[in-house]
């Protein structure tokens, strides 16, 4: 009954080290890191794309049903703006939300050279990105843009991932986004190894993890989806020990999911309550949260087409997102925080320590603030492992930009005990299941890329060595 | 910086060693493998249990709200039956749903006697269970149950799963349940170990696994409660080495995910075209799939309150539910179904090769039969290494009974390179995907047991000893 078949290890220890060499790899063979800047200079000039507020009534192809109030593309694809309602126990709340039920490709190609893992990304302009073009992945394409729902050039190295031979594949995981603006949003996360020559387009160039990591240093460089992509990617970490075994993380993570009781229900948008529709914002009666905005962008002669017009969803305020990091016995740990958010397809994921627009707490006094804010608005210098602005998907989010950082903390401030709904977890159990869907929210995702490519001021060199053991 | 904190090892090598020790214990401590069938009988002749179909107009508490058409119950809770509306690309249907947002724990008790895991068992009436009395986990309990929504008697037991010291969690994973016939229901599947005095019921006994595994061999005396519990106990496997590696089965399973476009929707069960309802029955036009039918359950002392009325879904014929089996290199492999289920929160999980009522495919030629159909219901006796009639959960189905079969199949009829939605993957592969949420259906869980149990006429000794590495 044995067939004769060539079997494969289950685990590919090799892939970790690969990476391993790969984030500690300062310079890269296609570019030199000091030519990073000049290059992305260039690249951003050589982008004409202007990209200017419109009102509504300027929008074209897109128009509010009439009916639910909902904003619609008259093709149907791209993506709707709806409403939500969700009901807690506790509270209740109607909302804007973006529906896109189509699953991207978020696709990084990986290539040897001189025996080191490039990865090749591409300056790609977005609409609602502060400085327009930032790093992203090789790839970045709905199924609308392949299948050219908009009329547009084919997807550039597209082919590389649809097909691909799965040996090939580093990782390759649906992962979610911003639960508070998408609805049930997924996209495949891939890293995807290619061993023959791949011709280089002008917008493209091939990085090691190290180049990524020190331009992860940068603000609004590396883009949202580049950032997923690397949280993605199966990095070593050395730690065998803990403050929680593994199992007793999915023991407290479950039980928060069984716990919350979140009901969340589309909604016709003109039903949604507290929210009013202008000529040029949907936007929140106290001017809170978000509004949804219009914008034309004209002569962007490096993206599919070349203009037109879209809504994106602008946050009024600037964001905090960072992690609480402490060692217990030399080992680093993060606290991590079992998040709600209403857009979620699964209830709850675990989210940073902190992550809020302050601005929509600053009405109130202190001790209303979100749990933790102050430990990362107070933090003095010296305990700042890491901190950068990044910005959210510029291709339907306009500034949402956040200051995001990894704060080493005390017992005083955030005690080995956490509040309930808090965790310590280590930096390789946070990768771990970041390997899974349904488990990790897309901010503590770019902080996971900060880790993962050894951005952060962290020594985790310092630890019980791995013996290559099969972590998955 | 550093706190003195005691640090746990991340990975449980000697759980995985006693789970094995107590799959290989064929005799217990509390009762003796020889005596089981007895006290199981005692314990059915015990409950006086009578069950018998009654019409809607008799339902005591639960009623069709007028709208709607939906079957609920007066005071909000339990369950619910309602529409579902499902599209997908190439096809749409609806039909009626069971809606139970709740999540309910599925716990078993755990502790050692004489150095060997046993596990505390409920002999346990259900209205829909074939025997009425089936072996059920230690606790098995909506949080209406322990709420007491139904205003009975307290749940034994449930003081160790509420509130229990982390370090004894053996498991606990929310596991989904039947996608055809549940909306996005869930479990919380649980295994907690006690180190001191438990008192034992007259309905509760302790046992082995191997005891549980002898069990599994007849039919209709573990319940499938206890089946996915079982299913989801990190038990070890020896496999290094596979068809494809782990990274290549998600992969896959990613692949497929994406690749699905369903979109379902709950809609008022008066509008489910192709249904209709009776005095006594909801039923569809062609007498297929399922009935939603209602029951008077009298005399049963040993359940929380002693009488009730309640609807409860029938399948309309016995299921056929299995998995071909191949070694290839003397590696064990499972041929999963990457399955589509209306009901299931994230559109697909890994199903048996073959999960099907024949009865809905008996007015069709034999080439528009389920796939690998055949291959279960033709298995010449020598090729069966596991077959046995288990029922579903009879709190909710009415003698909902499949024949759950393990064929050792070949490469004529199930070649290695495996048709477009199916993958071969080894029982170790498939236990460790169970650790998580949204990977393996229900139906494939109790297969899943019977491989965790080491029930199944497959020798997995043979194969590349494991090192105790951590697997997860």
């Amino acid at each position: 009954m044995t067939a004769r078949t060539l079997l494969r290890p289950r685990f590919d220890a090799a892939t970790k080290e690969r990476l391993a060499r790969s984030a500690a790899a300062t310079e890269g063979a296609d570019i030199a890191t000091s030519d990073i800047s000049d290059w992305l200079a260039a690249r951003r000039r050589a982008c004409s794309a202007r990209v200017r507020p419109i009102p509504f009534a300027q929008l074209d192809g897109w128009s509010f049903t009439t009916d639910t109030g909902n904003l619609k593309h008259d093709s149907g694809r791209f993506f709707s703006v709806e409403g939500l309602h969700v009901v807690r126990p506790s509270t209740e709340w109607q909302q804007p939300i973006i529906v896109q039920p189509e699953i991207a490709i978020l696709g990084i190609l990986a290539k040897e050279f001189d025996e080191t893992l490039h990865f090749l990304m591409q300056a790609k302009m977005e609409p609602g990105s502060p400085d327009l073009v930032q790093l992203s992945p090789t790839v970045q394409a709905t199924h609308s843009n392949y299948t050219k729902a908009h009329g547009g050039s084919a997807v550039r190295y597209l082919e590389y991932f649809l097909n691909c031979d799965r040996e090939q594949v580093l990782t390759d995981v649906l992962q979610s986004e911003h639960g508070a603006w998408f609805y049930h949003k997924r996209n495949r996360n891939m890293i995807v190894e290619v061993d023959g020559d791949v011709p280089v387009h002008d917008d493209f160039r091939w990085f090691t993890l190290g180049q990524l990591g020190a331009l992860l240093h940068q603000d609004n460089v590396v883009n949202m989806d580049a950032r997923t992509v690397l949280a993605s990617a199966p990095v070593t970490y050395p730690e065998r020990r803990a403050l929680s075994s593994d199992n007793d993380v999915l023991s407290w993570f479950t039980e928060q999911r069984a716990g919350h009781d979140v009901r969340a229900r589309r909604i016709p948008l003109r039903q949604a309550e507290g929210w009013f529709r202008g000529t040029h914002a949907i936007q929140h009666v106290d001017h809170k949260f978000f509004r949804v905005v219009a914008v034309a962008v004209e002569q962007a002669d490096n993206r599919e087409v070349s203009s037109w017009t879209q809504p994106l969803l602008e946050p009024v305020g600037p964001g905090i997102v960072g992690f609480a990091y402490r060692t217990f016995d030399g080992v680093p740990h993060v606290l991590v925080h079992a998040r709600v958010e209403g857009g979620l397809l699964d209830t709850a994921e675990l989210g940073p320590t902190v992550q809020c627009a302050p601005t929509n707490y600053a009405h109130l006094p202190t001790a209303d603030h979100p749990l933790f804010l102050d430990v990362m608005l107070d933090a003095a210098p010296s305990r700042i492992r890491y901190a950068a602005v990044h910005s959210e998907e510029g291709g339907r989010f306009r500034n949402a930009e956040s200051r995001y950082m990894i704060v080493e903390t005390d017992e005083e401030t955030t005690p080995a005990k956490a509040p309930p709904g808090y965790h310590w977890i280590t930096p390789g159990q946070l990768s771990w299941l970041a390997g899974h869907s349904h488990y990790v929210n897309v901010q503590a995702r770019t902080l996971l890329a900060v880790l993962n490519t050894r951005t952060a001021d962290i020594d985790m060199s310092r630890h019980e060595p791995s013996a290559g053991d099969p972590l998955h």
